[in-house]
């Protein structure tokens, strides 16, 4: 079974979704698609905003940067709230879609870290170029996909595809059969429903 | 211990925690105190919007209803979607802000039957007046809240103190210690929470 998982490099709840989520599939055997899109168009044609919502309402925002500390506390994450809210995601998304699936986890995790642990500018392409050396990538080769007119143009198509399938948020789930969840607390959700179709008890019907 | 559990009867997510809340507050020693609001005025001073985001966002109410039907049926709750949305709970919240905390529960879950099992309009005397029967109460004394001035008042005090706290969707949950958390789906990290002060696992530290 596969999990496509959407996922957008400033989004703080995609952090912990992001560490979590293979250990979580493994042990179900669902396998992770790794799918990078950019939230800041979708924002913008379905709500109208140009920021994002924790920054748009303040009161949203100002619970979330709460919640997500709990959260990381929650599951042993280390975090800290990085001075640039959200940061720029496009080259590590255009990385990100030039590399083969297998080889995704390892880099987008590493420049998560580098987002909500050390606090790096991940649109700098030496912290880009860390984060690849971290996840075992060939460095160079990998950083030539930020100017790659093949990766900008798939980026703009897979980020489309995410407002066709009704994504508004990340992280966000699709299983194979079309279901999609919204949010780090709908991975488990989402991983159970990609293995038994429904969310019912087992107990139930 | 005790747990603020403030909730606005037009909220869909309000139900299913509703309708968790006691028992998994029980079991954990907890007491409930059920606390009202309007959550119409915090939308509109916090986002200036004048309806639900869910039918602002059509993109994301689209999500809820789905949503909302996979979560009843994880909890097995029972769940239609109702034919109005939202809809004016300023007197079901009238009269439950008149009743004692300990016969607040059963008339609060009544409402959020009517309105997500069976289809009624809450707004509706006649459906307000079968819920206080269905929890037990004297009817004609229930009802007599919905034109209480201090109750009016009461409510608008409460829905202040909502906004003060920094309340901005519903359900929500405060404990003791002035920790809040939003939605179902935190129901049972804010219990965890009024029990321990803390969400860290406890084989951490």
């Amino acid at each position: 079974m596969k999990l496509q998982f959407w996922f957008e490099f400033a989004s703080t709840y995609s952090y912990p979704a992001v560490m979590r989520a293979e250990k979580l599939a493994e042990g179900r055997g669902v396998e992770i698609e790794w799918k990078p899109f950019l939230l800041g168009p979708l924002f913008h044609a379905q709500q109208g905003m140009k920021d994002s919502p924790f920054n748009v309402v303040p009161i949203k925002g100002s619970y979330m940067w709460r919640d997500i500390e709990r959260t990381c506390e929650k599951y042993s994450l280390p975090f800290r709230r990085p001075q640039r809210f959200p940061q720029n995601g496009l080259m590590a998304a255009r990385i990100t879609l030039s590399l083969p699936q297998a080889e995704r986890g390892n880099f987008v995790k590493a420049v998560y870290q580098a987002n909500f642990i050390h606090d790096r500018d991940i649109s700098d392409p030496q912290i880009l170029h860390a984060a690849a050396r971290r996840a075992g990538l060939d460095p160079l080769e990998t950083l030539s996909a930020m100017t790659s007119e093949t990766v900008k143009n798939e980026l703009r198509e897979e980020t489309a595809r995410a407002a066709d399938i009704g994504i508004f948020g990340a992280p966000s789930f699709v299983t194979e059969d079309g279901e999609m969840f919204w949010g780090n607390d709908r991975l488990e959700d989402a991983l159970d429903w990609a293995v038994r179709g429904t969310l019912r008890p087992n107990t139930q019907n």
